[in-house]
């Protein structure tokens, strides 16, 4: 008999990263695993099965890894999202909030083109700042982000009701509460 | 009539980024592209065609995107090969020369499993230090490095033939002369 496991199962728990009291979800266990990885991509899409979708976008780092599977699943492009001065060609930043201070994260001015209908991919839904950031990038550059789509979402942080106060369409395969 | 373009027609060339005198070569307007994104994925794996692969290694950032793609495409499982400080769980660390200085990368120890057949991807292979230090730590857990293989090398920079002097196969989809 071949075991069941549900997509939280192979999410790792390590207490006091990367600093005391954050109880951090590790999701190189479930990206490690075959059956772990290949449902995590599956489900991913599910909501998203016949809509048009022209690109997925991904949030570095470890977006990365579930958008360029997303992107090869779709056979559609890839545009990155990354932290200011990664990227080498002319892009456009957006500000966001952090706990303390301020972060920038940026996309290529070809990365999206006008009327494009893009899916957002990231591993965690938190706060959603990045996300938010990375959507207002997507739609300045005259994308329409059809749905965010997460591995985990720590509902006690909010990102959720912030990203559908945008009119974004949010799913996430499991949510762990308690931030 | 649909166009037929080569993998290397969808890589954007930037002078002098990061600094004067580097011809960057911007993978981001290949990955971008469906076609050009496809054709990637596919070319990367058809050497391996047959072979056991047991899971994916990829080098951040640029080589998730790939590295997530192929394992997807293989449906294996995901280990990242990351800088020092990112993993949050036990790992082990490898250093390798920079031009200027050393850098380390790290790999959970529980990333590779003793015995597993693993195929390295990354985006570019420039002098070879980054994979290099990345297939040790593959060892060094056991694993069998079946092979590298890169969208772009860059021949003048010796990467290829520093890989192959470890006995591991190396596969590119295009190269660029001169650096």
């Amino acid at each position: 008999m071949i075991k069941r496991l549900d997509v939280r199962d192979y999410i790792r728990t390590i207490p006091d990263f990367p600093h005391e009291g954050i109880m951090f979800r590790d999701v190189t266990t479930l990206f490690g695993d075959p059956r772990g990885f290949r449902m995590a991509i599956d489900l991913l899409l599910h909501p998203y099965a016949g809509l048009r979708i022209d690109k997925v976008a991904a949030l570095e780092a470890r977006g990365f890894i579930l958008g360029g599977a997303v992107a090869h699943q779709l056979s559609v492009g890839f545009a990155p999202i990354r932290k200011k001065g990664k990227l080498p060609w002319k892009t456009i930043a957006q500000e966001y909030q952090l706990e303390y201070g301020e972060a920038i994260v940026e996309v290529h001015e070809d990365a999206i083109l006008p009327g494009e209908q893009v899916l957002v991919v990231d591993d965690l839904l938190a706060t959603g700042g990045t996300a938010e950031a990375g959507i207002k990038l997507i739609e300045r550059l005259g994308g329409e982000v059809v749905g965010c789509c997460f591995v985990i979402d720590l509902p006690d942080l909010g990102g959720r009701s912030r990203l559908e106060a945008l009119g974004v369409d949010v799913h996430a395969l499991c949510a762990f509460e308690g931030g």
